[in-house]
């Protein structure tokens, strides 16, 4: 049995893969608008909102781009907040969509500065949202979403837009009393689910954004999810066996209850950190505090090949970690921990890796 | 057991429902390298093709976007072709990504003709490319793809787009030999599987257009596609359980042989639409020969109210029927017969029909 740890895709349990198999239906029909209006409501308790919640059959990324795309304009100015690869891919969207972009870079391992970003808005009193990670798989950091918020909407009434791909069902996330315009994630974390669905919460002054926005869109156009959602029907065919598993999982998390969900990550977070401590091992990001309970990030050893240490882990000991990212290859391992992972899970890669490490030069 | 007898999504076979339960994988690991270039080749296969295939993780109506966003720029000139609601779905897209629509509009029931497409190349001497469906499903009419083809590449050289979601894997289409140079389809429809995922073909002249284009794009950007198939990898996390499924249906496919797959479907096309001749009903194409062999449209008989017909049949006899869409509401129904779809569904389908049409007004 491979221990599958990389952060997203995760181990998915058997009844949820069960019900990826069950017989098709019309997506247009009376069965599909009943799981349409749960999913959606349910999924708005695990957003903690009362905002809209649309469901794209795509990528975390297609979630990230429907942000920008909907919201903003090309020629408006925003700020890209990043601590990581995927901070930077919101940079990237928005660039190619003639985004005015200001990237406020902080170094891999770091979270994001509230003063810096306080500065940062007050050097672009122009800007009409800001975007950020809420949890950088790539560096393993959490960023402090609550803060970040307080600065963009109480201080500067500025648009925000979060990834919250890795967060949202794992990390609490609170989007109406944290004042979130949109929030993007996506079914392979913490839901407990495949990849192949993205969710994305949209307020009213997202909206209000949207009705100004002059951005090309069409498979990503949230008032094409609106105007169907209104009838029960979804805009374009969906991936209906993803909703099957959907429908069954947000029935476990919503009667399991978001506060055990946040505790469950947050307890095997630390049991992963305590790990890592033992083995001698330091973690990624510059303290404990920043550390994710998604995913941690651990620093490659001193004279320790990092590729080498991701390739014997799967093949002689099946247990699949993800190396680190761009600049961070080779420098950096990470450990998936994500959705109903166990304390037996971590325990199992962390033997491996006592047997691993020596054999490619660490000394302990 | 309910029968699905609409345009997609279709039945899907047990070991392919399956097949979607299997265990989740690393999306960047060694094993779906192999299972994405494995796929991607027997796609070929079936696209008949050398050029470039992709995998979306998203609707038909993605890749169709796609086709669009990848090989245009804001302002260019380009002809749709339409006989139908997916056609018409072209020239919206079209036109939300800034492009000056010259809409073709071929009445609903009719294919599109050679010399009026010809008369509409001469006018519009500027344009880019053109648009078309090949198998308009909400009027159940195949258009002469070849022909249309020939017109557009050998007699005017510009860049064909085509809408093949309900054709590719059910219709004969010759991608090289017709000099196609961007197909879009996707999974829900002869290749029998679930939706989730969407398939588009590349041809060189199509990169060449997608050096020049200047429209946004990234989640459906082909060089994101491109630049990562080489290392083997998918650009954005996939729909992995409907890859898996993918992986099983073309195996069975590419054994089965594409001869086979399109003589299948040229059969229960016949047989539907005999058995809709023998109930004295009508189909809705002007002619049998455009008529689809992937979905029979039927005209609602006098006196009939449409919107009943599919209701009873649901509610019923579990036949699940497809409406008429936008003008054709009430007017059409339709009988999906994709897939492996047999006389026996056909003729359940049709034994209903005998029993509910006289109860809602229908004089034989």
């Amino acid at each position: 049995m491979v221990n599958l740890r990389i952060p997203g895709p995760i181990p998915v349990n058997d009844d949820i893969l069960e019900s990826m198999g069950t017989p098709m239906i019309n997506h247009r029909g009376p069965e599909f608008k009943e799981i349409l209006y749960r999913t959606t409501e349910r999924l708005k308790t695990v957003f903690s909102t009362k905002n809209d919640v649309y469901i794209i059959t795509g990528s975390g990324t297609s979630a990230m781009e429907a942000a920008v795309v909907n919201t903003l304009s090309p020629g408006d100015k925003a700020i890209n907040a990043t601590v990581g690869v995927f901070g930077n891919r919101f940079g990237v969207i928005s660039e190619r969509y003639g985004i005015d972009l200001v990237s406020l870079e902080f170094p891999f391992g770091s979270d994001v500065d509230l003063d810096v970003l306080r500065n940062c808005l007050n050097a672009n009193p122009d800007v009409k949202a800001v975007m950020v990670t809420h949890n950088e798989t790539s560096t393993g950091v959490t960023n402090n979403l609550q803060g970040i918020s307080t600065v963009v909407k109480k201080e500067y009434d500025k648009l925000i837009l979060v990834d919250g791909i890795s967060s949202v069902c794992s990390l609490p996330l609170e989007t109406d009393l944290w004042d979130l315009d949109v929030v993007a994630t996506a079914s392979q974390k913490g839901w407990m689910l495949p990849p192949g669905l993205a969710f994305i919460s949209f307020s009213e002054k997202a909206w209000e954004a949207h009705s100004r926005s002059t951005m090309p869109r069409f498979y990503l156009d949230m008032a094409e999810y609106k105007r169907y959602y209104e009838i029960g029907q979804p805009p374009f065919t969906p991936s209906v066996s993803c909703m099957f598993a959907l429908d069954l999982a947000l029935d476990q998390i919503v009667t399991e209850g978001m506060g055990s969900v946040f505790k469950r990550h947050a307890s095997i977070g630390q049991y992963t950190r305590d790990c890592i401590a033992e083995l001698n091992l330091n973690i990624f990001p510059n303290s404990k505090e920043i550390a994710s309970n998604t995913c941690t990030a651990v620093e490659v050893p001193e004279g320790v090949d990092g590729s080498k240490l991701v390739s014997k882990m799967r093949d002689e000991h099946k247990v699949v970690l993800a190396g680190g990212q761009a600049s961070l290859s080779g420098k950096i391992f990470r450990i998936g921990h994500m959705g109903q992972t166990t304390e037996s899970d971590i325990k199992g890669a962390m033997d491996a890796l006592k047997i691993v490490l020596p054999e490619i030069g660490f000394r302990n």
